[in-house]
């Protein structure tokens, strides 16, 4: 199961007003649109694309239930019109996009929507809802995983993540990027997602005392055993793990991990890396967590700290230090004529678009280029087919593979625009053809604006 | 209607295995747990509560159907005795907490469960995504309408807010804190928030030029008919408002507003009234949309902007400033005795709790005095029982009720606490009662700590 479960109504208000009055004037011709992101956010260098798969899943499925268009007939908010249009709305238009985990950048489409106005329009509020989502936490999550060099990354952000489906999608996307798995069970059930779990705090305290606890816990959940020591005290912790090792180790029972979630996290750690290996538990790894991201992550292992694995909540699934890209769904083209939006600091490139990407010969991208649909260039061109009159083209990509590619995209990123550190900016060039359409869009507008 | 959909298994993996680590051990007695913020966001004076009917519902349904019992089965990860128990799981426990709207300070209890320790453990996370996001959002939200003054605002959220909950809730929220309404359709259909609605840019963009699009509009959706103006240059769009106004008179339409979505909003905004009186449409109202938070609002109004309205999208739904509370669900008692957490930087205080709050004579918040839970002080409880053995013990407060409680609440904080500068932080005092307690549980876990 992929499919988040949604609502017709969950929209704009200006949706069904605007698909009320294209009717009403007759314009229902053929309409384009694109999604793209207009800046990265501060300190960024790159985006990874994430959300398709959940996007497709809502335009095949799109349709209002019995509830939804009784509820919108009584509503006053629209004409009887349009509400027996309603009774047989589909989508029925053509998508273009680049696979998930592909990475991107500003004024480079990731989706495409061809389809009557009506429709192409409808859809902007859920599209760009579910596209942006996970595309931020994506984006995010991939600079935690180049942080943490090959360590553990596990998403523990579900209960502070922006709802259930926040939750939910950002255990998704994490995972596209590199992280190992989430603590959201349903992420599993899902998609597959790997779930893991240690213990609570709260575990701790029911107990009379640590060491009591850590046994009832290791012997109702022996498999991948993980010890949280930080309840009272950190190394304190660490020495009861030790002196209960030898009684579980009878029991058949051994500790895989010890759990660290406050304090001064790199200098707890080196104390209990020693106190563990002192105890013959040089097996037992570290993981921490405890207000982690990407920054506090470098930190500590540029400081050394032995820590073989990370949880990271509340910085991941809110993208704390961007919690929303500057995102937009654009009319481009409408009735054949292309279109182009030219309102103050807002002007976008218009038409159907195709981004193409040039790699050297050790695979690292080296620069990209956005042009007319019907421009080629050297390089691959990134937006595909994969919807067509409201059908899939292909049934959905695996996570699995999609996580593969995204951590080749992330991998043939040049190698300063992997860190966290701001670099000198991708090459993204705007071709000739798209330069020239614009400038043929502002005669045409032009034309339009002259007084009556 | 005013449930969300939700899953039995929307939880943290260890929530699971910790409750059949609590069976195996016995540990089944009555435990209390209690939701609080540790720390206001930087800048921030006050919390508004909310997400308390969220909460509930989620309680009161609480129960795995039948495909999340198989996939359990199925998933590996538990003893067949969890699943057994888990076919009869329900909530049967107590809560109490604050009203929804009510006005709170870190280390207050909002709300405390009392319930078995396998099951007040397992709510934890739903129970925390659901508090945390609507206090979130109604703590944003109403910083927003105190430098509005009065002006009418409306959540323009839903396209950036973190999936379709975090939309949806979001509508909900901001209601609550004296937002007047919500673009998002499914809030009214669910919460009866109203929905407002104007155009898209997409919708003049597809017309041959601007007039033609306003008036293809105005015959559509002539009643609250707002024009959006910018699409190619806001003074022109003005002035096609006037030059079309005499036209749609004649048809019996009136433009209510005209919107204004980019460029130096309050620049635009005075040529634009300029040009709207000059045009004989004074009564014609200006709305403003477009990266507004509260901060740009004041600046606006300061600078004696004529706008009547905002649109406020991406900083609402993800409280951009702080999009997380660093809030926690804590256990406080189990079988009887105070339970306390001593981990570096949160140290908890022990114990069920309750709030007294004192007004003056004017009605203005004074000082709050936290207690334990049976230490009566001067000024009014805030923490009062909703639900017994798994059932409300009322019908769920009306939204509208809900929303005029928040104004009073909002009403009666001092005034340098309800601006948007950081004000000196209100009195909240911990009662002897709740210290002399805290003593008393570390005695306790340093006897536990003592080594063995």
């Amino acid at each position: 199961m992929t499919k988040v479960p949604t609502s017709f109504l969950l929209t704009d208000l200006y949706q069904l007003a605007m698909m009320q009055a294209y009717h009403e004037a007759g314009e229902t011709g053929t309409a384009v649109f694109e999604f793209f992101v207009r800046r990265l956010p501060a300190g960024r260098n790159f985006l990874v694309a994430a959300g398709l798969e959940q996007a497709l899943g809502f335009l095949e499925n799109l349709r209002p239930n019995d509830d939804e268009l009784a509820w919108l007939a009584d509503s006053g908010h629209f004409s009887r019109d349009l509400i027996d249009r309603l009774r047989t709305f589909r989508f029925t238009g053509d998508v273009h996009a680049m696979p998930e985990g592909t990475v991107f950048f500003p004024d480079e489409p990731i989706l495409r929507v061809t389809a009557p106005l009506p429709e192409a329009q409808y859809v902007e509020t859920r599209l760009i809802n579910l596209l942006h989502f996970q595309t931020l936490i994506a984006s995010k999550a991939a600079r935690m995983v180049q942080v943490a060099g090959g360590r553990t990354l596990v998403d523990f952000g579900l209960r502070r993540a922006h709802g259930a489906e926040a939750g939910l999608l950002a255990a998704r996307a994490s995972y596209i990027s590199g992280f190992s798995g989430s603590a959201n069970v349903l992420a599993e059930q899902m998609f597959g997602v790997p779930a893991f779990g240690t213990m609570a705090h709260s575990f701790v305290q029911a107990f009379d005392n640590e060491p009591a606890a850590f046994e009832a816990f290791a012997k109702a959940r022996p498999e991948r055993l993980v010890l949280l020591i930080d309840t009272y005290d950190t190394e304190e912790g660490a020495r009861q793990v030790v002196a209960l090792a030898p009684k579980l180790r009878k029991l058949g029972i051994e500790v895989s991990a010890v759990r660290l979630d406050s304090g001064d996290l790199g200098a707890l750690a080196k104390s209990v890396r020693e106190i563990l290996d002192a105890g013959g538990l040089s097996n037992v790894t570290i993981f921490a967590s405890g207000g982690l991201d990407e920054t506090k992550i470098a930190h500590l292992l540029a400081g050394g700290a032995p820590i073989d694995g990370f949880g990271v909540g509340t910085s991941l699934t809110t993208s704390s230090d961007a919690p929303a890209l500057d995102c937009a769904y654009k009319l481009q083209e409408y009735a054949g004529q292309a279109r182009r939006k030219r309102s103050e600091g807002k002007a976008t490139w218009p038409g159907r678009k195709q981004v193409w990407r040039r790699v050297d010969g050790a695979g690292t991208m080296v620069g990209d280029i956005v042009t007319t649909e019907d421009d080629p260039q050297e390089g691959k061109p990134l937006l595909e087919p994969v919807m067509r009159d409201g059908h899939r083209l292909a049934p959905p990509t695996s996570l699995t593979a999609i996580r593969a590619y995204a951590a080749e995209q992330i991998e043939s990123l040049p190698e300063d625009l992997r860190g966290l550190e701001k670099a000198p900016p991708y090459e993204v060039r705007i071709s000739d053809s798209l330069r020239a359409l614009a400038a043929e869009v502002d005669r045409f507008i032009d034309r339009a604006m002259a007084p009556p």
